[in-house]
């Protein structure tokens, strides 16, 4: 899709504390500078003294105001009354998603068909790996492929250049099996939202070899987690999680096997929700509509 | 729950042609009149002509109008220019359940298990069914038990006995495995919405001995339909569907036994979605917020 | 079932050292004899040098020996050796499964249910409960509920009188919601198996509270878990776990509602599992065949 | 895997009216010529007077005759006095998989992605279409692409350059979302399994559309089936079905998505199910072992 085909979608999302009127006020606004809804969401922890989330799909066609117009208006009618934290999105800028990955192939394939298929709104500027394995695979799909080796020790400088790859280059990283632990630090300087997918039903099994963990715990069902990236170590807020059924006839090979495929699932979902901005991030946790 | 414990929340149901500015009226009107909006739902078959619904739950503490004068004027003022199809539901008043069974007891036990716990916001007052197997399991629940046997060919007379049982004593009826069909006169004259749970997934399978169906085709996965009753059998809107998979080890008895689970959750949760008013019916279709 | 109505087959489980020959051995003893197999299963962690495990169910009907003969000859002949641990259960003597129970009623009543339809081959001797709630819900299924109260600072005096209860009277000891944690000693002198029900997907939320702790991580599935008691508490062999999804939507409470479906239906499948001699432990974990 | 690598394993296939003594035979037949017993399944329709299935894994090494004598002294010892149907399949020699597909990528380059990662256990000689479109993604993965279209009215001449392709070329074709229905006189000159993957859970939404059908009917889960292919058009046996759930928000289009996903992974686990040898046929059924 070409940027002047994609739709002329604007995407509203809102925090505030819970009060009378919210969504009075959002609809009237958007109602009376023509803006068309689409869709509409909207959750509250507590009606008394909780927060309340809300996400508006609207049709720019008909609005009388500019963006910037538009933005501003909304920002002193609206969201300044109602203490909002607020972002708007356009559909017609889709998101850049950069992808790390190191060795095994499945979620970043998984990710690469389903952009290429239009399923994913969003260009993907660059893959980058801490090893070469998966150069062939990646620009087959004509998209750049970066080694960024990671040697012992010198963590620090592959995150620099990490740094300089995507810093203002993407607005979303995924982190499609990449297996190196991502400093604070970097966190703090990539500046956007990290998705991770960990290989088990989190907070069962945090850390490393969690499909050997499984197995020796001899549980009857294993998972994946998809969640935002945190300087604590697989507890970021988690986004999408889902599940698949082991007995014990499988091994941690099998489960590895049998676990690929829910990886590249939940991980899809998760960057898919966050492409369309259905995700809401508060305290450690995520509201998905 | 006695009617003065209950939530003094009103759900107001929406359907009309989807066109601008709905959401906008009908928040505005509630928080005009002092209602603290609790919960919104809405869905479109389509923003451009298509037909608009909307689910709103909402606080009747700080409303400024009496019943009768809040439904005339949100008639006069929203409704009626928007050519809605509407109603409000007060959740001080729950829905009267009269639930119909024949001999197989787990659908009926679930229910009046989970609304003794408080899982299903109504009273139930009564069950009738065409045998006396279940008096006693019902009547332990304090529940009136009345038994209107069917005989050969004289169908008639015992939908006339139900008729009179039924009419204006409830507003909504569960066939709980009740095994008996429902003629359109019966359908009609009851004049409350009828829930029934067919024991496969449907379209598969219409008809009696589903298992048995399932069993001679050799499908891998059994389910079970919740779905409003109309005239034509085991064909009217669906509210919910679940499914359990199954082997070349299981027979018709264990499909039957794995099957009673699948149907007790499933009407369980097509009925709650009832009584807290989730569902709207278009067509021969659902939409279950 | 009267005892004399029960199939006359027996079950055989084995488990021992993997090596060639195994189920040569047995089938042919088993053929030479006059048992016909039933069903049959086995898994081997490893074939080389690995442990073996097997399920052979047979009809008794055509055995030359009597079941003394029968055991002792198999014994000598089969089990010595190939070094097999190994047991012999009789479908004619069904086990005596005593229940315990605190005041949540979902599993107690599911379990009741079921041994009532028949799905459960068991007898049912008594419950116990720390609380009187549900007493008349187990009477009414004619089984004998017993109250063991415990003081605050008096666990022994109960643990001691349940003992009395239990001790000899049962086969297997259910835990269905049993809020009072089982001491070492208790479970040493109980002398049979004891299953739990653990309102989470183990090994995530050991502990109290786990619907609480999973809103506060945010997870977007839940789970339970059955497995049998040891002393560290919630770390014994997993027989069965299932799980549900939540959202955003769903707060502690929701999540307990949700969860008392699965609950009851993982203690239910592990129970049966267990009763029809499909479970065999090993170190941690179970091979359910 | 080159041949030499492949494990020195072999599978005997069975079936047979049922009878006591068949599992010690078989065995004991095993274990007197030296092969090690890996895996054994079994199922019987009925201990009395049913049919009899089973699968057999084991390790040839051991084995003290060559495969033509084994082949001869077990039907001769065993299978003939039993009356069974039987096959001896041998790891060493994986089963060669053509597969057709028309212009829908995902079923096709999920099996090309597994059967490089090693899942599954197969040669792919050839991969033909009736449209160009996916020639490039094929011969990325080194699988030779050829076209075979299907003209108007001329469907005859293109099953017959098919069956050049395949007859003897392959031991297995597979439909990954083939859209050309093959004739009664294709299916049985070609002389292999066919396997194919619909889309939907059948036998509800039987022939073309099956998204949209569901669509229109309302349902609340879709599903896919993988079966054999027999002349009646989705009537064949079925090999592996799943499901995943949607709502009123999922259009046609949405459920295509959503159903891409199970369509792959019902179809990838019915194809590894089958090269495993796991599936036997009796009627119009599978048991998969």
């Amino acid at each position: 899709m070409s940027s002047t085909d994609r739709p002329h979608v604007a995407r509203l999302l809102i925090s505030c504390p819970d009060k009378r009127g919210i969504v009075a006020a959002v609809s009237q606004f958007l109602y009376a500078h023509g803006a068309n809804i689409l869709d509409s969401d909207q959750h509250s922890t507590d009606p008394e003294g909780g927060r309340f989330f809300m996400r508006m799909e609207f049709h720019l066609d008909g609005l009388d105001l500019t963006r910037t117009q538009f933005e501003k208006a909304f920002g002193d009618v609206v969201a300044t009354p109602f203490e909002m934290t607020w972002r708007v999105w356009y559909a017609m800028e889709p998101k850049r998603m950069a992808i790390l990955v190191s060795k095994y192939d499945h979620c970043l394939l998984d990710l690469l068909w389903r952009h290429r298929r239009g399923e994913l709104d969003a260009t993907v500027p660059l893959v980058a790996s801490n090893h070469d394995d998966l150069r062939a695979d990646t620009e087959s799909f004509g998209v750049p492929f970066h080694l960024v080796t990671v040697e012992k020790g010198r963590k620090e400088e592959a995150e620099a250049r990490l740094l300089d790859l995507l810093a203002g280059q993407c607005d979303l990283v995924v982190l499609a099996r990449y297996m190196q632990i991502l400093s604070g630090d970097f966190l703090q300087k990539v500046g956007v939202p990290v998705i991770n997918i960990h290989h088990s039903f989190l907070p069962a099994f945090v850390g490393a070899n969690p499909y050997r963990a499984a197995f020796q715990r001899g549980v009857k069902i294993i998972g994946a987690t998809a969640h935002y990236v945190t300087e604590e170590l697989d507890a970021g807020p988690i986004i999408e999680q889902d599940v698949a059924r082991v007995s014990h006839n499988d091994g941690p090979d099998a489960m590895t096997r049998i676990g690929r495929d829910i990886e590249r699932a939940v991980l899809a979902r998760a960057v898919k929700a966050h492409l369309e901005d259905r995700v809401l991030v508060y305290g450690n946790k995520t509201v998905v509509f």
